[in-house]
């Protein structure tokens, strides 16, 4: 049961994490960031609840508190308000009716990340927040157990992430790789077997390829694809067969073929 | 080459077609609708310079024109304006820096749809134009050869739908079910094995099917799924294989693993 608290007045002083939303889920050396973790809407708060993320506060419409009140813990304080108080504290309309804040917790190793995985995804250059919300939710549906960022993906656990991935970016564990494409060779040291997607017409047809042991897919962003580096890195090459004059699919998708087709076989 | 006219007044008369484009998509029943295909930046004009749709006009900065100019037919006039001219004429910031506008065409039939084709994606209630323009970009990348429209589903030729889709919603046929189920039972009566893709759990998994004739996937929304009647319209229920605890992907995506999946086979 949440420790439910009413306040009427938009500058209580008890509300400050709330405050700015645009800005608060920054990085604390960023401009306006605190490195607020952010869940908006009942089903991501509710998934934020069963996370390692430390929850420091919810604030929302008294319905929404109610729906969420059995699964918070009595430390933590759930402000009740209306949407009016609660759209000039954070800046802007929500419709969602419920927000929580979190702090980040201490961030996976890529050993935690391997042991015991069988399915990991690995991203280069994903800097798009909604193609990194969209990849951690199909990364949690199709079962992969864990991401790796590489060099030039963004933030997940920005607001805009985490609302994109429906709060998968709040379970599936990742880390980032500080040695690259150094990561990739550790990957492959631990027993994974390295497949980088790409379009490249010499590329193996991922309906062609059988895995029978841990496997890591590595994606590339939109646009540039993977570095060169990157894929001489991996094991093999493997492609999504695609139609003439198509140029690619979004990141996400391709990600999610990849996970299906090798789960599947 | 295009018959260039370079206009410097937002009030020319010749750029009507250009204004109010938040409504000019709209079917010419529906309020300040014209029924206009509208296509934004290089890539997706492009694609409705090379499509059926009969092209009345382009618009754009200098730089963008001349890239295009040799593709355009010389009956077809090209405004050639400054980028502050072309926000003022269709009422918002443009940033891809040139559009066109055509006519609809005839729409395909059923029976146009099917005559050759071996893969159909057939939608029930995709209301939502982000989801249906990227379900049209899936199509056309993973060799879908046309898309039936069931009850419920937006009109693929809304603005943002053709944006999302990157204009392929111009290059995949598609068209309306007029009888519903009924359209599925004609599919099947052509020869398509109708597949329809749901998360229930004693749906047949995805990657245990085998098809070897044309095949149509039916897909329904995100939320409500298929209608029970869709299902038993179809000859199986089959499903993507998820991990516990997930409820759904997007729609798109789960059509791309569909279409990745039974075009592999």
């Amino acid at each position: 049961m949440a420790d439910v608290t009413r306040v009427g007045d938009p500058h209580d002083p008890r509300l400050a994490d709330f405050r700015d939303l645009t800005t608060a889920d920054r990085r604390p050396d960023r401009p306006g960031g605190k490195g607020l973790v952010i869940a908006e809407g009942v089903v991501v708060v509710r998934r934020l609840l069963a996370s390692p993320y430390p929850v420091r506060a919810l604030l929302g419409v008294e319905r929404r508190i109610a729906e969420l009140d059995a699964e918070v813990d009595s430390a933590v304080p759930a402000y009740v308000t209306s949407a009016e108080v609660m759209a000039e504290v954070v800046g802007f309309h929500l419709n969602r009716g419920v927000l929580a804040v979190a702090d980040r917790a201490k961030p996976w190793t890529l050993d935690d990340l391997t042991a015991g995985s069988r399915r990991l995804a690995v991203l280069e250059g994903v800097g798009d927040h909604e193609n990194l919300g969209s990849l951690f939710r199909n990364a949690a549906a199709l079962g992969v157990d864990g991401i790796v960022l590489g060099p030039g993906c963004s933030d997940p656990l920005y607001r805009r992430s985490v609302r994109v991935s429906m709060g998968h970016v709040l379970a599936v564990p990742f880390t980032t790789a500080t040695d690259w494409p150094g990561a990739l060779e550790s990957l492959r040291d631990k027993g994974f077997q390295v497949l980088a997607l790409t379009p490249r017409a010499d590329a193996v047809a991922l309906n062609e390829v059988r895995v029978d042991g841990p496997v890591a897919v590595l994606l590339g962003s939109e646009g540039p694809g993977l570095t060169d580096e990157a894929i001489k890195a991996a094991d093999h090459a493997v492609r999504i067969p695609m139609a003439g004059g198509v140029d690619s699919l979004n990141v996400a998708t391709a990600g999610a073929i990849a996970f299906h087709s090798l789960g599947a076989g």
